[in-house]
């Protein structure tokens, strides 16, 4: 039989870097990203998500599940997408923090006075200039290596086996679902009132 | 400052959870996986992902990579999914493995002598047993906890701080880009591969 | 320089159809349609459409319009689509009336006590069966042509020209912008108000 | 009962709408596009459809016939979207003509050498700069009236019921169900090679 050896090492490699990258995402930006999303909750303002690719279906999975929690959230792109104004939040995610799209629309949003929080891996992208907050995710992206020190010490990464975006990628998830556990902590939601506003028609 | 003490538990809880499960998903599963992947992408027949909520954009995520690796891949649901016929694959993931229409999907592509490939917590599901091959994945699903033992003792799950299929979701992502590294090293496909068909114009 | 005959032929034949359907969909429907819809609207009641393929992309034009009229309008398959309860309203579509996917949502959604809308050319569909209101549009469908006299008399249908449910789809989508413009009627909205609610971030 | 006479003017008014539309629509322009088509077809190039918004969903409606008939289609925004390059075809759809993401689209496609049709109310819109090919369909749109006279006196439009780019939107779905009625005639398609690529597996 076959040792799967590049799966087994590219699945190590994905789940130690998720792990590490707790030690390196900036504990503060977290918190006032979450501050955040607790008084757009309380003033009943709304959450679209913004993302392009793999990054966008991150975004789609934390948009479903602040909707759970009884979010005002929506997606850009779907059909059901409404204005924003001020004080709404836009979430804009993109490893590299130059998505041309992904940019434009939080250049957009920020002249409409929403708050833009940013989830990328450099703090000087593009997007992360237009940004309210920034969560710094770690991740190869698209446009650049990280920095080697940090890639080989740090994250312990070596002949990197997923390709693009893909640890970012999988690290915004985990970092997204995290905030949804310290959101209903805060929010006082238990997962009986997830599971109340999960979908009850569900198909694809 | 806060602690962001439910951030950081359930942040650690999602990471060990997605890398003591490897220790449970059975390699040989994985590997019929991957060899039916590769025969599929020699004779040029399609792969249809099917799952709903965030499952469904977890096989988003994978379709997009497949397809980045040059197979004919497709999500049941969006605009162009075209029939599937014998020796099609549908690749079908639900955390519980009764989704209703994931399960009928899968039904409907067994009668059209489709392989069926079911990602899913559950190997007695009604999914399962539509399948010719299950990759197990573990993880907290909406109709059932995890046995005890297995959750606490293996996978030192306590408190879960992740609602609902969370774990489910975030390990069926990692273990589904792990074999995405497999896969290019079975097809000899480089990162430039994956770069020369991604979308060049990147929108939502 | 080629005619283009049959691109004319199946201009006017669809053009045709459409004003010829306005005398053969029964108005006291369509009305019990808009006062259900007004009901919805004044108590803010939840509006979520339903439809497969090219009815689901009529479908969804239709939820587009309502939410910029300030309902509160989903689309079943979408990230944001929450549970329906008492008295929600679901919008079936499919011009067969048997759409597996669109037949078990209206039977799950009458289950949950939601008022359902069949749109559809046949009154005595599975689909039909669980509607509390049936808007009966032409077309010819998947299943069965449409009953001679009536498509050859009264619709003046020869030689169709437009495959599978392309006359239910696109008279559909006109009945549906009529609809909405009666509802704008009804909740006294201008088209600046329809403005106001447009998308200001407008992406793909 | 109710007289629902806005409905029924609002159906008259586009329904006519619809049929005059074919007076001003320049069948050289539908020839143009149709041979591109073809010969699309025969190179199996790829065609990408883009759109946001209502135009974006008469957009996808069009793909998915254009896959019935064997075309590799694709739509921008959806999780398969390939790269596209040399003549490759792009259909970019907006009323206006200005819509900033589809003029975005429009440019990078041009850069990749693609061809570019325009399916536009303007043939002097930013969009209409970078095609190849003008299909213009006239409806009101967002940012300017029709020309009054040509409104009035050709299309018969007074009192406009329907909001924003209903007219365009609707015309532009007839006019398009027309092309795959000549495309199919041109390619020697019948309606059962239609309904043998027709998605088996049918979700929303």
């Amino acid at each position: 039989m076959q040792d799967l050896r590049y799966f087994r090492n590219a699945y190590l490699e994905i789940g130690n870097f998720i792990l590490n990258a707790l030690n390196v995402i900036r504990i503060e930006d977290v918190a006032a990203f979450v501050d955040l999303l607790v008084n757009t909750y309380r003033s009943e303002k709304k959450v679209l998500v913004v993302g392009a690719g793999r990054s966008g279906l991150v975004g789609r999975a934390f948009a479903m599940r602040l909707m759970h929690l009884g979010f005002r959230s929506y997606v850009l792109g779907e059909t059901i997408t409404p204005s924003v104004g001020e004080n709404d939040v836009v979430v804009a995610i993109s490893g590299s923090g130059t998505t041309t799209m992904v940019v434009a629309a939080a250049e957009a949003a920020k002249k409409m006075k929403a708050k833009v929080v940013a989830i990328t891996s450099y703090r000087d992208s593009p997007l992360a200039s237009y940004a309210d907050i920034v969560v710094q995710v770690p991740g190869r992206t698209k446009v650049a290596k990280m920095d080697d020190y940090f890639a080989r010490q740090i994250l312990g990464l070596h002949e990197p086996l997923a390709p693009l975006g893909t640890l970012f990628e999988d690290t915004a998830m985990v970092m997204l679902d995290a905030v949804i556990a310290e959101l209903m902590y805060r929010l006082g939601k238990t997962e009986e009132d997830v599971k109340s506003r999960h979908a009850n028609i569900e198909v694809l």
